[in-house]
């Protein structure tokens, strides 16, 4: 018996809470105690059509289903009037190899799980106490990240920077002061946002570091988590050799696909630097932040163990309200 | 809109034909002259279960979509009663990344695509007139290889030879005289089924080469069809030196998954070794067999075009009728 279950009932079931943090938690935790097979990235690219469809998964050990995430990026569609972003989950038993449901979410989950881990960073990177934050982007990760963060760090003013219209902004600004009851700040430069802020979360498809030197100051933490391609980013590479601490969530992707990239090739960073991935603060192997001055910095690509957590969670949950088709 | 559609309506609309073959068939086409992209196989293994799930895909230029096979392998299921073999596939759109449809299949659509393979192979590799073939081992395979064959070979009689029961092997030799109504001999040797036929297929799990040099004579042709990971292996590595003519589906794949690896690790091949992919034989760049007296050996692992091939063909005809569920 395969549940389907379409983009609507997962909305219903799945939201951005602490219980999805926990699950995004545990995963990192399995990982870095290297309990999770998680395989590299295939990415099937499709240059005719500025397309790519990439698949992610992981076995994490314990758990008894696997996710498979197949997600599209189609940057033409827009031009035909569809988003440019889609994807869905497929279920598979980790004891048989049976597909137990296909979760037909529209890239929702990707967004849930994407925006717990900004919280499981913060949780262990942010300063303590956190008042003034930013975020330099305003499309649908910018949102779902300050929800995330405002779960673990409760905030009273969000600062924002994008290129979009002002139209954007300002939806962006009404949408999160109403649901999170916050001041929300337009700012004219990145630089504006970051120097008032205590937390910085970059989610764009930016291919040019926008955080410069210039706009570090004492007990800042940056969560970068638009990169996951080898052109993308968005750090000036030499603020990750500044960095009293540097962090990521899987170092063998974030090396190829996120900010350490460039950290690499530029010099700034070395083998020689320290990096730590998430789980193993989780896990208490290295330290996260050691102090309220340090300066922060995440770099997150997204990786398989959390789709199989949101994936696994979501399905139980379906399967214990009996929801969807079934065939 | 999503169409999903079920193992009895695929099994319904997908036969091992002419048409399928050559959809098969100018998949390899499009591989060998540059215009498909095939990116690796991703594996994630199960080894608490015996367990592995790979994913194969593959985006063919002019082929407005792309499939996503996701094929289970859990050989501790027979314990329990289930069969060790399962799978699905995805259809993609190469024009916008969105999903089309889900193919509930159960590992059906593969077992075409694999019996239409082989049938590309004798094609090009067999000699004209073939009248007696053997096939090593009684599974699924072995019936779909034998069906798919007698389409371009049409043969008198069947030799067969496996380690399954004597009542598998009455089993296969009854069905199979049934449906192509032939003569099917049970033989006690590989040796035996090798030495009367001219066209041998083998379609095992084997983890030791068992056709050897002794096996082989004027005219003979071998598709191994049954290694497809790093430890399975069916000819013995002595005969790829002795072959006059090597071939393959992807050359790449078959160096670390066919039987081309054990023959590079053995030393009776190496880099100067003639090795031809069935593409290359079809686009006319490079011979097939050309002379009735060759031996030739074909190593087929299975290629993500073969699934983008066959699962697009079944989503047009699904379209076209307008079956399946849709969501």
């Amino acid at each position: 018996m395969i549940r389907i279950l379409s983009e609507t009932e997962i909305k219903q079931l799945a939201k951005l809470d602490l219980d999805v943090i926990a699950a995004i938690e545990s995963g990192f935790s399995k990982l870095a105690e290297g309990n999770a097979t998680v395989p590299p990235i295939m990415m099937i690219p499709v240059p005719e059509k500025d397309g790519e469809v990439d698949i992610k998964s992981a076995f994490i050990k314990g758990i008894p289903n696997l996710a498979v995430k197949v997600a599209s990026g189609f940057f033409e569609n827009p031009k035909i009037g569809l988003p440019s972003q889609s994807g869905q989950m497929l279920v598979i038993s980790a004891e048989t190899g049976f597909l137990q449901a296909v979760l037909l979410d529209n890239g929702y989950l990707t967004q849930i799980r994407t925006g717990a881990a900004g919280a499981v960073a913060a949780k262990y990177l942010a300063p303590e106490v956190v008042e003034n934050v930013g975020v330099i982007g305003t499309g649908v990760q910018a949102r779902f990240q300050m929800e995330a963060l405002f779960l673990v760090r409760p905030f009273k003013t969000i600062r924002i920077f994008s290129r979009y219209s002002e139209e954007a902004k300002d939806a962006y600004a009404e949408e999160m002061s109403a649901k999170l009851g916050v001041n929300v700040i337009k700012c004219d430069s990145v630089a504006e946002v970051v120097k008032e802020s205590s937390v910085v979360v970059t989610t764009t498809p930016s291919r040019e570091g926008f955080i410069t030197k210039e706009m570090l100051h004492p007990g800042l933490h940056i969560t970068a988590m638009g990169s996951d391609t080898e052109e993308k980013q968005e750090l000036h590479p030499e603020i990750l050799g500044m960095a009293d601490g540097l962090f990521c969530d899987l170092h063998s992707q974030s090396e190829r696909l996120g900010e350490l990239r460039s950290g690499y090739e530029s010099g700034s960073i070395s083998t020689a630097t320290t990096v730590t991935e998430l789980g193993e603060i989780i896990n208490k192997v290295k330290p996260g932040r050691t102090d309220k001055d340090q300066i922060t910095i995440c770099d997150l690509t997204g990786v398989g163990v959390q789709d199989t957590m949101i994936a696994v969670k979501l399905y139980d949950t379906a399967e214990e309200k009996d929801l969807g088709i079934k065939i």
